[in-house]
């Protein structure tokens, strides 16, 4: 039997097997059977020259006497519908499949929306262990074992929670237990736990201008009042903070979009701005793992030794967002609440990809590939870097040594000519997907410039992204 | 190099590169270098005879000069931390194993969390096909397609959809486009998307009592009202609904948790109201593939055409809890306030499971599975209540005929004697996770009653516990 047989004779079964039949109607049972199965057989699928299941295992399964499938048998016989052959079963007549009509229940796929170049926060995918991943998926569910069957914890499967604390104390300098860890499906998921888990309602919290347009409305759904502070060139200022938010989400790293990363003087002003108001720090710790050039600071929860802050990871820019990964790692004095709120919301994220991340961690395999990682787009960002460099007099590429993009501000010259929406949008018009910085801001007067994402593209897509980028701003600068 | 090796090897290598150095301090960089190697060299691994990566490569990856590296190895050299063997390279000393402690970093793995009788809403584990569920995550991830690798859609991978609809067109009588179909990460966030998404803050819904304490709670955290609307013998009356509510939240099938299955008058009134209200009815169709004698009466939604109804379906009973994928059928009218909601709150349900599960579905195996657990449940279901009918003097184990549990009133006679509340402590104090019926209401009065989950234990293993609950019952009424 082909696969294709295979899967029609399945596809059949289905169809059998799942048959509703009304005990309430007049029609008796028998004529119902009847007229299903005739509607099974001149349905969408082709289903002539199957065997149908004797009448024994059919009647156990539609739960009615075996005579009244007997006698429905027999009488689609009669009518043509079925052939016997003597001591191998019932099957469905072979001039049936003119009745079939195999469109009529065929649905539309949409195209997959490709990655064009510049999106940002797009991993490579090629670069992708996905043999070995993919046998990490096979290997912990073949025979799971009796802790992956067990009651779920809804702060995640222990061992990769473990993992991750391992992960954070070497690459991160963060020391915490395993028990602090929570993982989550990512960073939406993260506000709704410390928003609507963590703190009492409506609180306010501040956040960097320009920042991430996504966290703004995530924030909004989990119930946060977003109160933007502006960044200057070291990141947010803890000075600039009101008096009435008690929460501040920050980007010390790596500050999203900009790059900028957050000196220690204003990382211990925000330390203390905590301590002085009793207010908690959100350090999203986005793209930590890629920095091309120096040392990345280490993470300010570990500066703070987790006391008063909460530390924001993801595996979306490992694989691809829609491994919907992430964590949180809590201080000690909000597990309650949070497992308190994780009982009441339950949990969101699919144990599937738990064990083998785990054991893709262990091995070292993750490492690895963060590093490999980290070579290629070092390499892609100075192509670019080097791409962009003849409108360096429209826009101001000098290179930020992180990260899976590039923010280039606008330069006086091409300010005066246009806004960074309206190149953003003829971009998209060109089939490149750039952002404008100022989309990124709530405040008025916002910065302008490009966000340019290079991680997910080879150097040769990226030079031909580039040259048409280059002549449309020339273009516009000539006009 | 064995297994073990290779992983110390690796991690190793990864504590190296991870390495963090401050180009900010006094010290200078080398010094930095050599006091963090020897912090390695002590740490709780023992990395005793591991040879380092050469100074040029771990010069790229710190970002220093390769002239760094080598002083810092010399100085290691002759302080004894190192060795090396002309030709081959630098290795860490032998006699540095002293140093470690392995314990040190150890953390306490806390035991996993069993399943044990009378768990409800628990699968049969063993009998879930596991190598074949592992062959199609491998199959699926080992060279992705680029539908899987591109941009994600919100609304859940297509064929995965697609799946759902063609299921739900043959076992439940519902038809839908692939495009109706959400997935998501279960019931919690259907709730969410419901609630936040489809409808305005804060409307009433009138839910079933007793009924769903889980959903209830899901419900408070998704800002909805909860209007607890008691059942008779026929489930919920659209009569009893007051006017301020907007929504109903029903589970026609298989009421939850005791098993009243709505019949079609009932439905027909349900269906009146939400158009008389304009309402809207959230049909929780959750164990409908369970039923063990006579057909399913067709979902709701599909009596009403996915006009003002959805739909919510879930996997959690097929392998575990823990696999988060649920599903919403929406309205039509509807798909744009979802899709507009979603690419807000951003998407929560896993990808990686998708893939395995559409085409788990598409060959057959899961129906097949489906009707292999149709048949164990149902000789539980009987072993169960053939155990439990010498106390029925005590209890009602007038049997349910479908689902994953029994739920037993208590007969006068033991009323006068035990609450359901204690029964239920005194059965968790003997390895019996029992629950109340009455736990399940939150208006006065609740009916008493015991509700035993079967499905997750074998015949052996439920015997065992129905004896135990017999002593129990027995001295219960003898004192």
């Amino acid at each position: 039997m082909s696969n294709l047989d295979k899967n029609n004779q399945s596809n059949f079964d289905t169809a059998l097997f799942g048959l509703l039949l009304d005990r309430g109607l007049a029609s008796n049972l028998q004529t119902q059977l009847i007229e299903a199965l005739q509607k099974v057989f001149s349905g969408a699928h082709d289903f002539s020259g199957l065997r149908l299941p004797s009448s024994r295992v059919l009647a156990q399964e539609l739960s009615v006497s075996r005579t009244t499938v007997v006698n429905a048998y027999d009488q689609l016989v009669s009518e043509g519908y079925l052939t016997t052959a003597p001591g191998s079963g019932t099957f469905v007549a072979h001039h049936l499949s003119h009745l079939t009509s195999p469109v009529a229940r065929q649905s539309i796929q949409p195209p997959p929306q490709k990655w064009v170049p510049f999106h940002s926060g797009v991993p490579d995918q090629p670069l992708f262990p996905h043999r070995v991943w993919s046998r990490h998926l096979e290997r912990a569910w073949v025979k799971p074992t009796s802790d992956l069957l067990g009651r779920p914890d809804p702060f995640g499967w222990y061992p990769l929670r473990k993992s991750i604390a391992d992960h954070l104390s070497s690459w991160r300098k963060l020391e915490c237990r395993p028990e602090q860890v929570l993982i989550t499906s990512g960073a939406s998921e993260a506000f709704d736990i410390i928003f609507r888990g963590l703190l009492e309602p409506n609180r306010i919290a501040a956040v960097e201008d320009p920042g991430w347009p996504i966290m703004r409305e995530a924030l909004a759904v989990s119930g946060a009042t977003v109160e933007p502070v502006r960044i200057d060139d070291q990141g947010l200022d803890a000075e600039q903070i009101s008096t009435k938010a008690s929460v501040a989400i920050v980007t010390p790293s790596r500050h999203y979009p900009t790059g900028i990363s957050m000196p220690l003087s204003r990382r211990s002003a925000l330390l203390s701005w905590a301590k002085r108001t009793n207010g908690l720090i959100v350090e999203d710790d986005y793209d930590s793992e890629f920095r091309y050039q120096g040392q990345p600071l280490p993470s300010l929860a570990g500066l703070d030794r987790l006391q008063r802050s909460v530390y924001l990871g993801s595996f979306s820019k490992l694989l691809s967002p829609a491994l919907r990964i992430g964590y949180l790692v809590l201080p000690e004095s909000r597990l309650k609440p949070a497992r308190s709120y994780m009982s009441r919301s339950g949990a969101r994220a699919s144990l599937i990809p738990q064990p083998a991340l785990a054991t893709f961690m262990e091995s070292g395999e993750f490492a690895k590939h963060l590093r490999r990682m980290r070579r290629t787009y070092a390499k892609r960002q100075a192509s670019l870097v080097t791409e962009l460099t003849p409108v360096s007099d429209l826009v101001d590429v000098s290179s930020d040594p992180s990260g899976m993009h590039l923010c280039v501000p606008l330069r006086r010259k091409l300010r005066r000519l246009a806004t960074d929406e309206t190149i953003t949008a003829q971009a998209i018009d060109a089939g490149l997907y750039v952002r404008a910085l100022s989309a990124h801001s709530v405040l008025p007067n916002p910065p302008q410039g490009l966000i340019l994402g290079y991680a997910g593209f080879d150097e040769a897509v990226l030079a031909k992204a580039a040259n048409k980028m280059r002549h449309m701003l020339r273009r516009m600068a000539e006009q």
